[in-house]
Parts: structure tokens; sequence; C-alpha cells
């Protein structure tokens, strides 16, 4: 486990007593162990001399062994009570450790305030998610390959999704007959709520697929991903059906001048903030600047929302291996939404995207 | 907007200065608005006496008007902080708020650090979690009908997936073709991944669907849910393909009995430990007891993990209204695993179950 063993030498260099991961992606980013505990305790504590340990619900402690975790992992029924186990394993390796990592950004004030009632003198030496964050931020050439399988899925879904795209049809139906036929192929797990929007639906870029149905000449926005080996895939295209009128086909024309721009910048040295600014100038100076309401992207890897973060402000100078998407947005409301999206990891010299469907305007086909 | 009223109430009675409610869930609770912000900022911030304003993403404002929320609600951009602009927006209500309520189990340190530089001498004074658990326990007569809607959905789903289940099909086949028929019948959203699980594969009870492939004589587990404006279901069933041994007959026999029993003992008075206890040891008397490793049952309503849990050492007593689960479950490694599960609401002398398929040992057609 080459990343938890970096993590357990930060963890030693760094004077830390103890590490006390919570964050279950973060769990699974050392570990492999995948598993979203929702109101039960998952932990991984890591020391600076001495073997990790997980601590984890009773029911997941056989899965835990089994795929190959090497260290104790350690149960607790629903009913027992899991800081006082927990308490008392850490206490077993170190009576009284002082100076603690938490992930600020995950632990709850009152998971806090119980560790703080078992131990005296907790004090706050590093906040752990940002050097977590650090740590995933670069991806090594084995993540980048899960992500570039993932990516192909994505591929094949879209192109399922155009096939299924029929006037009439609800989005909720091309959203089922997508997911079936993925489901059928062995891709088990979307990354994020399949969205498909047609028409004006499209201008909320929050909303979700529903049974508006399909029309005649308006643009139909696709936004999904796929999970390979617990590394995520997600990308938008928008396609037309039927004949676009002038103002649809002028806000296509400027999301994909803006998508390709901002995409054709991305290399080692840029600051992430200057790749929203070229995508963002495209569509200011095309008029739709408030309609463009959100960052141009986000980080991705084993979640869709991993840094870097592409925005305003971000002086974050990009380095090979970062991965993250790159997807300028107009949404007109009562007129049309548009997104196109890919994601992309950094190269030596510039960037290659981990999905290849055509990001050209494609009319479905009826 | 009467919870959010009775909750004001409650706000002004404890002499607390504001509230700042973050669990999306709590706030879709209060009003009616429902996004899971990921790691962005979403708030619901109630006081005494001036109204209250909900904070978040720029991108979700709109909706929020459309929803018909009648107060103020402000919205930030992805490169703004949202923690300066909230604390401006309180300071313009009250400049020095001191007496806080906050959600000690969903706020994390680094928000409420946050929180704490922009304001001098914060104290805590209520953990609302406990108060809005309190709040969500016992379900208004409008919500048990949601639930029941739900339920109706969840039963049609079983309903599906029998009628997909044949020898040699795939788990994800069975689970793709049940979320198409629902897709294209409206119901837009599971409440959880749909668990389907044949064989031994059922004896990992938090495993998820797969390419394993159904075979004849054996037991099919299905762990399914529904979302119906908000509200889930959540309904498991384990029926049979061929015949069953003496031993898959035997742990189906017991689950039936333990979770028929449970239900049954269901009334206002019972505590919760009770029901638990009497699932328990129906299973521990058939000599499965080591293979029956979660609780009987949690509370569900607008998630599936709410109060009251049904487990050993939690001695709440029942009250009408209240709505949960009863799930027994047997789960034997490399044998075979069978969970069946209503989740009910307690009525005036009992209980009533939101799901109506039959829990009697069905047979799959082939």
């Amino acid at each position: 486990m080459p990343k938890l063993e970096e993590f357990q030498k930060w963890v030693k260099n760094n004077d830390l007593d103890i590490a006390y991961v919570s964050d279950f992606k973060n769990i699974e980013y050392f570990t492999g162990f995948s598993s979203d505990p929702i109101e039960r305790v998952l932990g991984l504590f890591v020391f600076p001399n001495h073997e990790p340990f997980i601590f984890a619900p009773a029911l997941e402690v056989e899965v835990i062994k089994e795929i190959g975790w090497p260290y104790p992992v350690y149960g607790y029924l629903d009913h027992e009570k899991p800081y006082d186990k927990i308490a008392q394993l850490i206490k077993e390796i170190n009576p009284n450790p002082t100076k603690w990592g938490i992930e600020k950004d995950n632990l709850t004030i009152e998971r806090f305030d119980q560790i703080k009632n078992h131990f005296s003198n907790v004090e706050v030496k590093s906040n752990l998610t940002d050097e977590i964050n650090r740590l995933r931020l670069i991806k090594t050439p084995k993540e980048i390959e899960e992500l570039k399988e993932a990516g192909k899925e994505a591929d094949f879904a879209l192109e399922t999704a155009y096939n299924a795209v029929k006037v009439g049809k609800t989005e909720a139906e091309v959203a089922a007959e997508l997911e079936y036929k993925l489901k059928k192929s062995g891709v088990m797990e979307m990354s994020f709520d399949t969205l498909i929007q047609a028409g004006a639906h499209a201008a909320n870029p929050h909303g979700a697929t529903d049974m508006n149905k399909i029309e005649n000449n308006e643009l139909v926005l696709f936004d999904l991903g796929t999970v390979h080996n617990g590394y995520i895939s997600d990308v938008s295209r928008t396609i037309a059906v039927g004949k676009l009128n002038e103002k649809q086909q002028d806000i296509f024309d400027t999301c994909l001048k803006a998508q390709l721009k901002a995409q054709a910048a991305v290399k080692p040295g840029v600051k992430a903030s200057e790749i929203d600014k070229i995508a963002r100038d495209v569509i200011e100076n095309a008029g739709y600047g408030e309609y463009f309401i959100h960052r141009a992207g986000h980080g991705m890897g084993l979640g869709e929302h991993e840094f870097p973060s592409i925005m305003e402000g971000n002086d974050l100078v990009l380095e090979e291996g970062m991965c993250f998407s790159i997807e300028p947005g107009i949404y007109i409301p009562d007129v049309a939404g548009v997104r196109i999206e890919d994601c992309v990891h950094v190269t030596q010299d510039g960037c290659e995207p981990f999905t290849n469907t055509t990001k050209e305007l494609r009319y479905a086909k009826d």
C-alpha cells in the first residue's frame, strides 16, 4: 500500500502522535476499501511508529479482510459505542496521544467531542484534509489508467444515449434505456444521477432528469459518468433534435468555442484560474456572461468533486498528473441550456481527455 | 411552513440568538427544497424574532424561489467565500449573536471554525441535531401519506424484479430491467442502490449487485426502495429459485418468523430495544444468532437512516407516527443470505406496513 506508506511517513515527519482519517473516500484512497458508512463510524488510524488499523461497522469487517487489508481491522455492532472502542484501541498503542491530525473538513463537532472526552490535551496539529487533498491532487499512472477506462465507458454511454433520443420520449425513458444497456454490459455504477434535460428544462444546471418530453427543434443536454474500480468518468454533451434556431445555434457555438479554447490552454505551469478565465471570456464576449453561473471545472478521480477547482481566485499552478473537468455552460431561463465537458489529465506539455466522443454539434437520428 | 414555524418557536423558547441548520436533509424537512450541495455550502438560518433565510450555491437560487420559499434566499458563486457572505447577512440581522444552535452531528470543524472567525463569543447552546431528530421522529399524516405512496412503488418494483429473475441471468441484469421499468413508469429515483444478491453472494449484507449469475436451487435477496416527493420506501424480500435444501429452507423460515413476530409486537408503549430483542431471540433460539450482525431496524422518512434505531440499548418508547424498518437477516458465509423487511408506521394500537408484497416464500417462475 504505497500511498498509505507515504502518508505514514508524512505523519512521522510532521511529528503527529496519531492521524484519524474519517472521510470514507480518503479511506478508499489509502486502503482500496470502498464504502459509505452513512451514519455509522468508519475510521483509519495511522501512527508514526506502529501499524495502522481500520475501525468499521461489524458487517464490513469480512469485506475489508477479503480485499487484502494487511493490518488489523476492528468492528463494532450497532448497539455498541464506537468511540469507547476506538479510544481503547488507540490507548493500547499510545496511552495519551496529544498531537492529532484530523480532517477538519470532514469530522463533525460531535465526533471530535467524543475523541476529546476520551483523551486529555488533544491538540489539532494538522488538518489532514489539506494534506490528503494534496496527495490526491496528482494522479499516479495507475490511477490515470483507471480513469481512462471509466472514460471509455462514458463514451459508450453517450453513444447509447444518443441512439435512444427520439421526439416524444421522456428524458427519463432515455436515461432508463441508457442505464439498462450499461448494466447489462457490466457497468454497474453511475458516478452520479444521469442527467438528461431537453429544451428549456436544461436551463436549470442543477435540475434532474424527469418526465419532460423531448420535442422537435431543441437542444438536449447529457451529463453522465460511470465508476470503474472506484474511479469515475464525467462527461457532458449537448446535441440537436431537429433544426436549431439562430439563438440555439449561437449558444451552442459559443459554449463549444469556450470549451475548446480552455482545454487547448491546459498545460503544466498555467494557473487553474486562467483556464476558467479563458472559457469565461469567450462566453462574456459573446454576451452570455450572466448565464455562465458556475466554475469552469472541478478536479476528479475517486470522486467527482476533488481538486483542483478550475475557478476564479484559484491560483494553483497546474502540474502533470492533475485531473479535472472543463465544462463551460450557458443556461438561458425559458430558452435552453448548453454544457460541453471533457475531463482531462495534464500531460508533460498539454492535456489529454478521458472521453473522445466528438464535441461538434450532432443531430439525433430520427 | 408549519414545521419551520414550530422550529422558530423552539429557537425563541430556548433563548437562542441564531440556529444554523447545515444538514441538507433537515433543510429539506423544513423548506421542501431538496438538494445535496456536496462540498458547496447550503444553510438555513433561523432567528427568534426575524424571518429566516437560506444561503445556497448561486445555481440553486432560482430553484428555491420557484418552489415557493417565501423568505429571502442568497446565493454565492464558486469563487466567492461563502462564510464571509453568511457572516455579513447575519450581522445585518444581529450584529453579534452569541447563543448558537448548530447541528453538532453534521457541521464540520472547519466550517464551525469559519463561523467562530467571524463572531466573537460564540457559545454552542444547543445541538440542533437532537432537536430536529426529535421533530422528525413523529411523522405527520401528510408524511405518512407520502411514505405510503413510496411503499406502493416499492411493491411494484418487487413484482417487476421477481418477474425478471431467471436462472443464468446476472443480478445486474435483473436490477437493470427493474430500474428501466420503474423509470419508464415515472419513478425517477431509487432511495439507494438496488441490491440483488443470489446464493452465497447474499451472505454479505453490505455487498453490491454484481455480475454474479443466478443459479438454480438458491435464494435470491432483494433490497430496494424508491423516492416519492422526497419520502422513501425500503423493502427486502428473499425468494427461491428452484428447490431449496433443508438449510436454506430453515434460515428462510427462521428469518420470516423473526420478522413477523417483531412486527406483530410493534405498538405505542413498547421500547425500540424490545422489538430488536424479539427478532433476535427467534434467530438465536434457532441457532443462527452469530449470523444476525446488524440491528433489527432503522427509522426512515426523508432518508433511510433516521430515528428511531431499533436496536439493543435503545430504550426509546414507541409512539404513534414513528416510522421504521423491521429487517432481521441471517447471513451464513459461503452458504446463503436471507433478509425480510417491511417499513411500518406505528398506529394507535399496533402498526401498519408501507409495503404489502407477501413475505411468505415465493418461487421464481421459470
